[in-house]
C-alpha cells in the first residue's frame, strides 16, 4: 500500500478528536491484551487524556499524544525518533506526510521488532 | 550563558534517574503554582512516572518525557517541535548538544510567551 497517496483533512475540532480518540482506544486496548500475555516485567501502558505512554523497559519508552491545534497525532519512538502523522478522511489513517507512511505501519513494525511477535495494532480482528 | 560548553555525562542508570526525577520534581512544582496563579481554563499539568504533559489549550500540549536508555530527557513542543536533551553534570542542566542551548532556556523562553508573563521554572527561587 506504498502507493497510497494520502491527504491532509481539514478537520473541524470535532472530528479531529473523534478520529483521534479512536485510534487511541484501539491502540490502548490492543496493548494492553499484549500487556496480558507476554512476559516483560517493565512493560507498561498508560494513557490519560490524548497522551498515551508504552514502556518497554531497556528498549526505551514510547509516547503519542494529540495536538488538537494542529489536528495531528505526534509520535516519540526510542528506536525512531519523534514524527507528526495527519489524519486521511478517505483511508481513516494516520500518515506522516513526508514519506507518505502511516502510524499503522510504523508502530506495527518497530513493536513486533521490540517485542518478537507480530502487532496488528489497527486490524480489523485479533 | 551561550558561551557554556556543556558535555554529555556518562551516567550511570541510578545517577540519571535521580537527575532526571530532580528535574522533573522541580518543573512539576512550579507548574502547578503557575496553574493556580493564572486564569486559564485549558491549563492543566500532569506528571506519572517519568512523563509530563503541559496542556494549554490553543497553544497545544507540550510533553517531557525520561528515556532511561539514552540517558536523556525528551522534549516535545507545539511550538519548536521535538527536542532530546543530555546531562551535563557540571552545571547540573539538560542540554540539547546540537546547539548548547539548555532546556531551561528553551522552556522558560517558550512559557513566558504563551503565558504571557515571566516564567522560570528552574530557578533558585521563586
Amino acid at each position: 500500500t506504498y502507493s497510497t497517496q494520502y491527504h491532509i483533512a481539514d478537520l473541524s475540532p470535532e472530528d479531529y478528536h473523534k478520529a483521534a480518540d479512536k485510534t487511541f482506544d484501539l491502540m490502548v486496548e490492543r496493548l494492553e491484551a499484549i500487556g496480558d500475555e507476554i512476559d516483560m516485567d517493565a512493560y507498561d501502558v498508560e494513557y490519560s487524556q490524548g497522551v498515551m505512554t508504552l514502556k518497554l523497559g531497556e528498549k526505551g519508552t514510547y509516547v503519542l499524544n494529540k495536538q488538537p491545534p494542529n489536528r495531528q497525532i505526534w509520535f516519540s519512538s526510542p528506536k525512531s525518533g519523534p514524527k507528526r502523522f495527519d489524519y486521511d478522511v478517505e483511508s481513516g489513517k494516520w500518515f506522516y506526510s513526508r514519506d507518505n507512511h502511516t502510524l499503522d505501519e510504523l508502530f506495527n513494525e518497530e513493536l513486533s521488532d521490540a517485542l518478537e511477535q507480530k502487532v496488528d495494532l489497527f486490524g480489523e480482528e485479533q
